[in-house]
């Protein structure tokens, strides 16, 4: 794209200011179209270093209110702490709010040029990247983000001779870094690694557009027409279906509920026996995971009163409290809402070697969310893919994903919420909600169903955990943790 | 995609029965909804040879009335007729109209793929080749189309058991050719190419379905769950307004209108002798691109009454009658206004050394559809890429194609108006429609600059015809045309 970019004519200066001016006032209209149809704008700023991304951000953001807009500059390496999560993960956070911009100033592209520039992203980790980036990408845009994609390109010599003229004033002189210098002198090197980029990225509904920046005010007139024409676009498009994708992950094959066998039981003795061999063990691999810096990511969904927390406690008990932390999900906050229903989770990632425990997961999309009617039919229809993606994700980092379902019986339930009722010190436990859940006990079913069958990749399966006897699901659970990390710890040097 | 396809369970055979009782009523009752939304619907049937492809798509057509779907049956070699067209000609001549389905028995995979395993095709022209689909089929989902594609799916077992079985019987012997043992024989070889192929032209406005083909009710059902499916997000996207992409064509500068300068004329005698001089050379050039198979697309826009039919006759005068034909483009007939804008000028392309003159062209979509709202304004601001790539596409097959705007000003037009109504003969060259379309002038005016500015193409420029005095235009454009094709003859060997 980049190799055979022609410019457009550049009209002359006064046509310029005067087409700046309409552009600016549609942009500023815009904020408030934006405001009103929720729509999250993400504007990513790329190119050759000195070719004014940062100038013409700065022009670009003076139409905006500041309370509608943020910039993330993310041209820094990533922190230690940043390392220690999954690629996308900084990226990810950054994301827009529904109804507001936010300006990238520069993005996944930099990282992974860079990358391969320096030698330290080899092939197939660049196609990897580019297979992340790509899903990523589609995901936004499937769940109603605008993400507009401008690359600023200058020439070599245009180049060369921004960089002599910082570099000839003292109090310039400290914006040129190496990067810079070795950017200008390997020019047609970059200009390779660039185009394959530009290429392997440009998909129509996140297309790249790039910026003929060797003028300031024509950069920016670009920019701007772009944006402008991208929002109107993507208001018209408010309720778009997208087209469900074919299951491309390797399945595990799940039973039914209904043909669960949740007779299973332990006696009081042999759960003490078990539980107390079990939860040595579970020690012991805590520390040996937090040594080979796996991160673990243990995921609850369960029928209500089935026993979820007592549960995760019997693996709490086990755990080094400065290595794991426990995230109770509940209906998202309003800063929550307003982002991709991914975007909380990706928010409480653990850092490699550390255990994060989720009672209730993104799952919610499928259940909850689907029969409650809180997303359109063609938003959890696609969630399942896009929920195996994520995992997928997570697997791909390294991480131990493991996923339990909690099963009991529609009387076991009702014994329980009645037994809640009565008993003073648990009515905490029981609401109104429950009860009307309840009474969606089939519906429910019918979803999780279909839940565990399409989402139980090879690669972060479901296990069911047969609770009515809460003793047998807690050393079922213990043990599935034990062999999984077990089996982590093995395979990682 | 193919490679780490896994199957999904296979549900048993009585739910398969009643799934397939409601899809097909389903797919039936979709018939009456594509019909009322207008939705063209293209499926696509692709796969191994005896994954039962034909007899699928013999069930899946029984829910369909026989008035609302085509069969195209592309997997016989060209015919010597459509070899001298371009690769994609006969299956976009293929299309389906609005409102009705049309299914593929094969599509341009099978020749992609049948080369590539042959050696015919190289990995450029497969480049080529796979960069020219996913255009076609991104400006098919962009003009509202729907684009299912299906991929028959057995293993090499199972493959050789059919075979084995059809050799067996004499009955059916016949249908086993020497591909098919080729295939089977070569399966790993034609696995990576197919996978390939699958991975390079899957996109989400356009993805693929693997469709497990080991049973032949349940490779019924998959296909027909994915196809509802796919017709339901279709019809809820009715009126999706598309993101306008970058040009990426190199683009010739182009004057504005009203720079051009109008004045230019020849007298009699200079007209007489560059005229008889022209057409000689244009003779011998006629016969020269026929031998040496050069398609010639010349296209004619400009004002009303501007002398675009005794300009063509100029050229026409040239030309043997056996090889060129002029195409005059009115509104759209129903069968054509049914299909892709495009659809009614691949249907009338030269084929291999000849020359086809359209007399008006694909621009109407930025002039009269624009401004007379025949069209969307995403419809309109999105073709200056869909001509683009449209062209690029005919010159990338070896076609000469050059575009003329034939240039008067304001007055003259009113002068040459007034003249034809004002002569019984020349009565019938002038329409109330005439008259209504010059009120417009101004409005012209400012999307043919901007259609000129955008669509120059350095592969398919724009050529202004100065008609004021329109002999001074008949000149040129036969100058134009013949440099045109001295050139391409002597690029030619």
């Amino acid at each position: 794209m980049l190799k055979n970019f022609v410019k457009t004519a550049q009209p002359d200066k006064e046509a310029v200011k005067a087409a700046l001016k309409v552009e600016q006032a549609k942009l500023a209209a815009n904020q408030m179209r934006i405001k009103e149809a929720k729509l999250p704008v993400m504007v990513i700023f790329e190119g050759w270093g000195s070719a004014g991304k940062g100038s013409v951000m700065g022009e670009v953001i003076k139409s905006i209110d500041p309370r509608f807009f943020r910039v993330a500059t993310m041209d820094a390496e990533p922190t230690e702490e940043e390392k220690r999560k999954p690629f996308l993960y900084r990226y990810f956070l950054e994301i827009p709010e529904a109804g507001k911009f936010k300006f990238f100033d520069t993005c996944w592209m930099e990282e992974v040029t860079d990358g391969v520039l320096d030698g330290s992203i080899d092939e197939e980790t660049y196609a990897k990247r580019v297979k992340s980036i790509n899903i990523t990408e589609r995901q936004l845009t499937d769940n109603g983000y605008l993400v507009m994609k401008f690359f600023f390109h200058i020439s070599k010599k245009e180049q060369k001779k921004r960089l002599d003229l910082l570099l000839a004033d003292k109090n310039t002189k400290w914006r040129v870094d190496k990067e810079d210098l070795w950017e200008n002198e390997h020019y047609n090197e970059c200009l390779d690694v660039y185009n394959k980029y530009l290429e392997d990225t440009n998909r129509s509904n996140v297309p790249w557009y790039i910026i003929d920046a060797k003028n300031k005010k024509w950069a920016e007139l670009q920019v701007l027409q772009f944006l402008n024409l991208g929002i109107d676009t993507a208001i018209k498009n408010h309720s778009l279906a997208v087209p469900i994708l074919q299951n491309t992950f390797p399945l595990k094959p799940m039973p039914l509920l209904d043909e669960v066998d949740l007779s299973k039981s332990l006696t009081d003795e042999e759960y003490k026996k078990e539980l107390d061999r079990l939860q040595g063990e579970l020690r012991a691999l805590h520390n040996k995971l937090y040594r080979k810096k796996i991160p673990v990511i243990i995921a609850y969904e369960g029928m209500d009163a089935a026993g979820k927390g007592g549960n995760i406690k019997r693996i709490t008990a086990a755990l080094d409290p400065r290595g794991y932390v426990v995230e109770p999900i509940a209906s998202p906050e309003p800063h929550e809402k307003a982002r991709h229903y991914l975007w909380r989770f990706w928010n409480r990632l653990p850092k490699t070697g550390h255990i994060t425990i989720f009672d209730r997961t993104w799952y919610g999309r499928v259940m909850v969310e689907r029969l409650e009617g809180f997303c359109s039919e063609n938003d959890w229809q696609r969630a399942y893919n896009e929920m195996n993606e994520f995992e997928r994700e997570l697997t791909d980092w390294g991480a131990v994903v493991i996923k339990f379902w909690v099963q009991i019986d529609n009387q076991t339930q009702l014994e329980r919420f009645t037994d809640r009722q009565n008993t003073p010190e648990k009515q905490w436990k029981i609401t109104d909600e429950d009860w009307r859940n309840r009474e969606k006990w089939d519906l429910y079913v019918d979803a999780i169903n279909e839940m565990l069958q399409k989402t139980s990749t090879v690669n972060a399966p479901w296990y069911i955990l047969e609770s009515v006897d809460k003793k047998y699901a807690r050393i079922k659970a213990l043990q599935i943790v034990v062999d999984e990390l077990n089996k982590a710890c093995k395979n990682k040097k």
